[in-house]
């Protein structure tokens, strides 16, 4: 770019405010673009912009990974690989299939999908052809793809990448790039039975990754929206009032209620009616209770959920997962598309250093014991309809395992224990003390891989038996297979076991047996 | 966004450009805006655009995946999954650890990195912050990795998607978005020993996945480089002599000859010349000659690559690998980064339905027959240098295997093939042919996945024996527990094994020990 475009370049945008505050009469007459010609406008701005890059001068290039992204090393895959089996092989297990998707869709895809939330997709460049942008989350895609493939009915896992423009807090496992490990049903069923497995899933995987006690908590759209109605919120609030009562599990009830009166408009009173509402926690108990409450019992919507809470629970109770899980009517959940029953799973002590115990009857906003949401997920009847041509529903429910926390708290633990994570497998080393049987090691190597065995060789024509040793001691590769010119013939390899220093003398047609029988 | 809201943006965006036309002068003494002030201005717009939306009015809405990009269905992640697990076993057999790294880096990290290729690169769009790209290989963020962490040695494996605005092809397996799947070995090593375990490598997968018969050719940077010199190119068109002899696997000589010659301003003497060496294919033996040849013997670069081809193939012997491999002078390899030993392996027949043999002596760019490359790699000891800031090197040598056409003849050969390729690994259906059992069939399921079996049930109150029977013929489910009032009178399940039909009753407490005897 040169100096003049840089120029026009600064004139452009910094006019751009100043004008419309100075000259408000002018600018009045220069209105009626179209929503294209705006979009031409930035387009050309932003690449003005981008082409200007680093043509202020030199300046220090930074060895980093985009803002809230981070690699993996070989620990913290090894860490990764291991959860990604316990939750694939629990997804199995109930008889999942697993489809993949694109990491960018159509911008509008993503279109009005996220309410507030949108502003959080990334975008890609126009570098001509479609407007793209990268996925948000697995639930919108997979909607698509029923939707595309006129798929009325799957159970499916997806594990992959999804991308939010958000504050990174990556000390407490949150980034911008981070994966999602998501269950869905989709297909009319009877009612429950599909949301029963999805919380069943949740139990089962949280019990088998040992991450120490959690609480699935329980509640339903359509409780809230009877909840709102009955409590004398105005119809076009709903959404937004729910998001407020979703923070509930970051904010004390004043400050939530602050938020509704004050930023929200709300009536104090109708405020206090949700404020005693949502306080409310049990199991099938609650739901009897409140089908039986003189206010919310008006409201058709809260007593269809109400009705459905319980059979909920009968099925949870033949699942034997009711432990854990708790019916609490201040679970709001974000996303817009959720329509029917919805559900969290929390930490409710963090491992491997244990916080105070939870208090099973503290109230509500003060779960300061928490370390957070660990899974969640629910009912979207709706999504797929919205992707339909003729708008045909597809029911579904689902759940998505927040895997960058778990990661988190295994990867805390494994610094804590003094086991060594190993982040290969290889069985044995070939080995040797004498120089120049480079040719004799790799052809040794060639012979065990062939076989199948994991092996490791050296690539130094020369190496010292110390450093070979060594190299087995750093990666915890059990045995050492060595040759030297006596063993070489006599047709033997010296086995050694690396814990124990132990060594014996194994025939070459009896190395691989030897090899698999003390590596197993 | 309300009205005057909306209206504002048209204003600003607008004027923008309009103010910079008229008034000259008075937009002159608006100057002096930092960069951070334009990226505040141009993030507030983009706010405003996007939560504008789609205020226009309807527009048809397509319902598709991006251009050059697919979704994989159950059928195919279950090969993509088959596929997979060779290599990563492959990988483990040598001793491999695996990394990861984001979809996203720095743009500057990409910048340089891939000559000509560069403008398939997809940008992020500026959304205020970093300017990003969607990587484009796996080799730069690993370069990048090892500068950022100083890791001198390491041999790891990385599968993962690229991302590259190429035109796609997807009846030949060329997309958009695809996977790599790389093996590289980083460190300062004796000469040859990694870069020979890279082609046993490729050797191993190609056999495994039974793709058909295949060749590894094999030439050296440092061959072409010194025979470009003796050949009369002079030194600042090597590298783009060498793109041009990297088409002879899709061009003619007489096609590549003229680009040379009538395009890149070749001498045709010298085309002439290169024609003749690019002709010549062998193994040990060929470099051996060519060590002899008078002109090329000449350059200091071209022997010093032939004697490493020598120590090549006498590892590649040791390794039982060069049946398949050959020394082909016309191999070239687009990327700029490759400083020595250079490989790529192609299919000699296509699979399942057999092209005509391949011709062993073959005409250099008269293949035909080779249904393209399946694997390439080679050596790039400058690449990490790039990134750290003392410019400290670290040797690498490494190999990606094409994994998407690997996908498309694996799929090929499912479609073409009898047997059906099961989504699911589910042992066991539980179900019922009398009404009113859900809540046993629930049960039953449960204490199944407890006990770490496989288990699936239909999410309806009373379905139809036959159509729960038919689900497990459509999915390969190979075993059917039936519960009846008889059954659970007697503590027994009708275990019935779809194939055959055949039913047994099973106690209760036998059933999962039945189940795992009969499904593995």
């Amino acid at each position: 770019m040169n100096k003049m475009g840089l120029f026009s370049l600064r004139l452009c945008t910094g006019t751009l405010v100043r004008w419309a505050g100075l000259y408000p009469h002018s600018i009045r007459a220069c209105t009626g673009m179209t929503k294209l010609q705006i979009d031409e406008e930035v387009a050309k701005l932003l690449e003005l912009k981008a082409q200007l890059g680093g043509d202020d001068g030199k300046h220090a290039f930074v060895l980093k990974t985009a803002k809230g992204t981070r690699d993996y090393n070989p620990k913290q895959m090894a860490i990764r690989e291991k959860v990604f089996n316990t939750i694939i092989s629990c997804f199995k297990r109930h008889g999942a299939e697993t489809i993949d998707t694109p990491v960018f869709e159509l911008k509008e895809t993503l279109t009005g999908k996220y309410g507030e939330d949108s502003k959080l997709i990334y975008d890609l460049k126009d570098q001509g052809g479609e407007l793209l942008s990268l996925r948000y989350d697995l639930t919108v895609p997979f909607a698509r793809y029923l939707a595309m493939n006129k798929i009325t009915n799957i159970k499916r896992y997806h594990i992959a990448k999804v991308y939010r423009r958000d504050n990174p807090a990556m000390t407490r496992g949150r980034y911008r790039e981070f994966y999602q490990c998501d269950f869905d049903i989709a297909g009319q069923y009877d009612p429950m039975i599909p949301d029963a497995e999805c919380l069943k899933i949740v139990h089962e995987i949280l019990s088998e990754l040992e991450l120490g006690d959690f609480r699935i908590k329980v509640n339903d759209r359509r409780i809230l929206d009877g909840m709102f109605a009955v409590c004398g919120v105005p119809d076009d609030k709903f959404r937004t009032i729910c998001s407020t009562v979703d923070k509930l599990d970051k904010m004390s009830w004043e400050d939530v209620k602050n938020e509704m009166v004050n930023e929200k408009g709300l009536a104090p009173e109708a405020a206090d009616q949700i404020g005693e509402y949502v306080s409310m926690q049990g199991g099938m108990d609650l739901a009897e209770k409140l089908l039986q409450d003189l206010k919310l019992s008006q409201s058709k919507q809260a007593c269809a959920g109400l009705t459905d809470m319980k059979q909920l629970f009968s099925y949870l109770q033949l699942f034997r997962v009711t432990d854990k899980v708790v019916f609490d009517l201040s679970l709001a959940r974000g996303l817009d598309y959720y329509t029917g029953v919805i559900y969290e799973a929390v930490l409710t002590q963090s491992s491997p250093a244990p916080a105070p115990p939870a208090q099973q009857n503290g109230a509500v906003g003060e779960e300061g014991v928490s370390v957070g949401s660990v899974a969640g997920g629910g009912r979207y009847d709706g999504l797929v309809g919205m992707f339909d041509p003729k708008g045909r529903k597809v029911p579904c429910v689902g759940v998505s395992i927040g895997i960058e926390r778990v990661f988190s708290i295994m990867e805390q633990k494994a610094e804590a224990s003094a086991e060594r994570v190993r982040t290969t497998e290889t069985q044995v080393m070939v080995a040797s003390a004498q120089k120049n049987l480079l040719e004799e090691r790799l052809k040794l190597t060639a012979e065990l891989w062939d076989a199948e065995i994991k092996a490791e060789v050296m690539y130094k024509k020369n190496p010292k038996l110390l450093s070979q040793l060594q190299h087995c001691e750093d990666t915890g590769i059990p045995l050492v297979a060595i040759l030297g010119e006596q063993e070489l013939k006599d047709g033997v390899v010296k086995l050694r076991t690396v814990a124990t220093r132990e060594e014996v003398d194994v025939s070459r047609a009896e190395l691989v047996e030897e090899i698999k029988k003390r590596t197993l």
